[in-house]
């Protein structure tokens, strides 16, 4: 391996050491808590996971002695990227390494396709030494193929069994541990000996419940996010010149633009759980945006910054109709492909769509609307995610505004900039609080497979108290589990967590928005990460945790 | 003032005390150095400013107690934001406050205009309090309003008059400082008996030479910048399946572009002054890009990154003639304006040009030929900045890449995504190094003026060692200019500095560029500015400053 130059910030946390809770330094036991039952659909639940479903909370606390067998792993990144995945694993190997030294710990390259194809490197502590404390998934590669074929599961218990590996530890979202549960309950029925082991990651942070306080990740790129947009907002303060517009990654779930508006208190947060749930047209949207920047342009104030979620677009039920309508119109449909200019095929579609989706497409701006008919992926399908939903907002507001001007309701500038926040966050150098974290999941991961377990999620709670008071433990995963209907078939699946409008971060932001509208506005600079100073600048989990617990 | 909400970060870093010359700890004494000439035309310098022309460098060292003169003085910001603004501030404030209790500060608000237009506040010091060691120019804003004008001057020294300010303090980049001894050659002339000093501002980086070393700001803002950098790398090397396009602010010159390349080790960074040198074309550039991701493709690496500067529409010539011909032909031309679709305003404008700009026009993406022709500002002229020169980029290196595809000659996938990186980095909170040097900067003015001194520009120099060893002093403005032609007008001017192509900086990035090209490239990650760990974390200058003092 060629040594990598590195940035004095790489070398100095080459040498942190992540925070683990007591209760794992030295002598652990293993104790079991009440058995289990999935949040909803038991009786389904229960009969697709018979060996897995049911099982016992687990809590590892000080304990005496013991030995463990001898256990070979596996480790998988599944999916996008999320900071502190190298901890994860630099917390399995350490924790394998101290639980028996004999055990071995292997990585399948490139995200569970390499356990389906073969290919692997064994992670020794020379290797894992590169990425200590590192952002990123580059130490074996990440990849989005899904595990759930039989097929799959059965040339992984090959190379399971050809390497001696008795467990699997996927490192994913909400997908990937319902696929690790389904493996976990296969590899059970088939005797195969094979542990699956699930750790909760994404930067999304919607893989959370009851007994996952959040996904790891989402910690570190809000906070990145955050600092861009104080910064921004700083900006917005001294020139007094723009709105910008900051559209932030976070997929359906608006968990990311949430915690970033309470991190940085902005003029305006769209919360997409909120249009859904109060039904809101775009053009509602477009109106609450105007009164806010109508009313600071009454007090001379010509800027200001707002917050859009990336899913925003599927949120407003028109849009999502419209989408439907076209997909169904548009895919493999020879016609319109053969049809020559751009009018021409928009013309086209205007014909073909119920009079209330042609009355929302003709009021769309153009780019946008040429995005939605010609931009189709290879099935003739809408992409969605390409929809730059800050400049479809930015070209509608300008235009409700030109009206107010004419009718003198409106007497301020209006000049904008856009931006879009994602890929900036997910390979951040992890904050001390998800290295502690994913180092701490990785150890208790190691700790289940040497308890034998299978079909459990690592745990690590208690987060918003010091590290050294987190509690380790396993949740199964079938407890996280309900019925749901994707792409047109009922499975079972971990629930995604959508933003509750009941939850205390909403109410918090929902209490104090119109605050931080008006002309006094309320900015917040969170500057950048962290890791060295006083611990309330370094160590402070997400306001979106300390909001959930109380604080 | 409503009292600001804080992040954590915010209320640690009101408590930094910076860092400033040992020389300036206690009594100072002011030596005089050699006179000064200016860099050229140092005839046509002299007659246009003879009370300020081949004044001595001045610097400070320890002394004896000395007694100073009472100073009203007043404070200006000029132009776009740069990190550090508010220390220069904090820095002139304590440095007046010591010199003579009963000295003032005040701040003109919203920029020169302030001046002219007397709108101002007293700075007291609840006021600096809050702004100690913070990003922005919100204190009393900023504003773009060039001081040229002799009616303007005259306005200035009424309010001077008014308020008893012995002296103006201009904050800004090289235009401003120009300006600002224009105005220090006038008043002495007038005999008012106020004194000008300039201080070196800007992210740019393009204001420095002999004597300064570097502009405040360009150090936080390419540390911004060059962690976003590093974090897009590692998700680059991650995922293995993007290219990532990043434009970076920096107007013409391509310090900052350069500096991030130095922190980061990108694939592929374009600077614009060895294209101009190397009278480069908009396909030469293609080309080379189109070189290393092929080159990447055959080792079966679909990804990676490219930095580009804002400025680089500028430095083809090609581009530049087909711009100024553009601006001839359609600056109010009614013609153009009464045709009625976009088609036929294309035909209108292929027919008018040079052969030569007509096919390079052809030759161009759609997309960049419309904004070309139809996104112009009110006078009609092309509006430059706002070319989105990443997307460009992307859409010729597509098109060339299929063509080799086509050919055989290219097997790889080719994915984008595109950034641009500005507004995030202009207000950062200032790094330990902007917070000292212009806390420094500012101390030094206010020992400038409580010396009477005029003209002069605020020097702090010997910046590669620690803020103790700096040296402080004066720099007569006029030392630094020469004669341009401006809009058509030869103009007394400080000197703009490009990149030098036999600078160290220049010469390192290309001595290693093919290196971090390869298929085995060489990221660095640099992560975010810290302010509280090991000093070869927090107080390391920019790698260019270091380069070109031979580290």
């Amino acid at each position: 391996m060629k040594p990598m130059t590195k940035s004095p910030l790489q070398i100095a946390r080459a040498e942190y050491l992540p925070k683990i809770p007591t209760s794992l330094n030295g002598d652990v036991v293993l104790t079991k808590g009440a058995d289990t039952q999935s949040v909803a659909d038991q009786a389904e639940i229960k009969k697709l996971f018979p060996q897995t479903y049911g099982m016992p909370l687990l809590r590892f606390e000080r304990g005496v002695k013991k030995s463990y067998p001898v256990k070979n792993v596996g480790v998988i990144l599944s999916g996008g990227q999320a900071p502190g995945g190298h901890n994860v694993i630099s917390g399995l190997f350490d924790g394998l390494q101290k639980l028996n030294p004999e055990n071995k710990l292997y990585g399948f390259l490139g995200g569970p396709s390499g356990l389906v194809e073969h290919k692997y490197i064994e992670l020794t502590k020379q290797i894992v030494a590169e990425y200590r404390n590192t952002g990123g998934f580059d130490i074996i590669g990440s990849g989005r193929t899904k595990l759930e074929e039989e097929w799959q599961f059965d040339k992984g218990a090959e190379i399971c069994k050809k390497l001696n590996i008795n467990a699997i530890v996927i490192i994913g979202g909400d997908d990937s541990n319902t696929n690790a549960c389904v493996l976990a309950e296969y590899y059970l029925q088939k005797n195969t000996g094979i542990q699956v082991i699930g750790c909760p990651k994404t930067i999304d942070g919607d893989l959370k419940n009851e007994m996952i306080e959040t996904s790891f990740g989402f910690d570190t790129a809000c906070k990145v996010y955050a600092e861009l947009i104080g910064n921004i907002q700083r900006d917005a303060s001294s020139a007094k010149k723009y709105w910008h517009f900051i559209r932030l990654m976070g997929r359906s779930a608006s968990h990311i633009t949430l915690e970033c508006a309470l991190q940085s208190q902005p003029n305006i947060c769209i919360i997409s759980e909120e249009v859904e749930a109060k039904n809101m047209t775009l053009n509602n949207i477009v109106e609450d945006i105007v009164k806010v920047i109508v009313n600071r342009a009454n007090f001379g104030l010509n800027f200001g910054t707002i917050l859009i979620p990336e899913g925003l677009i599927e949120f407003i039920p028109a849009m999502k109709k419209l989408i439907a309508e076209l997909n169904d119109l548009l895919a493999n449909n020879e016609d319109f492909n053969s049809l020559l200019t751009d009018d021409v095929k928009r013309q086209y579609v205007k014909a073909m769509l119920t009079a209330e989706s042609c009355q929302f497409f003709r009021d769309l701006p153009k780019g946008i609307a040429s995005q939605l008919t010609l931009d189709r992926d290879p099935h003739g399908n809408v992409q969605v995610s390409l929809i730059e939903t800050e400049k479809l907002l930015i070209e509608m507001v300008a235009k409700r505004l030109a009206q107010l001007k004419a009718q003198g309701e409106y007497k301020g500038k209006f000049a904008t900039i856009n931006h879009f926040f994602g890929y900036e966050g997910r390979c951040a150098i992890p904050s001390n609080f998800d290295a502690n974290y994913c180092y701490s999941l990785g150890y208790t991961a190691a700790l289940l497979i040497s308890e034998g377990k299978t079909g459990y999620m690592s745990s690590i709670s208690n987060l918003t108290a010091p590290a050294e008071e987190w509690i380790a433990g396993g949740v199964p995963i079938t407890m996280m589990m309900n019925i749901e209907r994707r792409n047109g078939v009922m499975k079972p699946v971990i629930q995604k967590a959508l933003v509750k409008l009941d939850g205390e971060p909403f109410l918090f932001f929902s209490k104090h928005r119109n605050d931080w509208a008006d002309e006094n506005s309320n900015y917040i600079y969170p500057g950048p990460i962290q890791y060295f100073g006083p611990s309330a600048v370094c160590d402070q989990p997400t306001r979106t945790l300390l909001l959930e617990k109380g604080f």
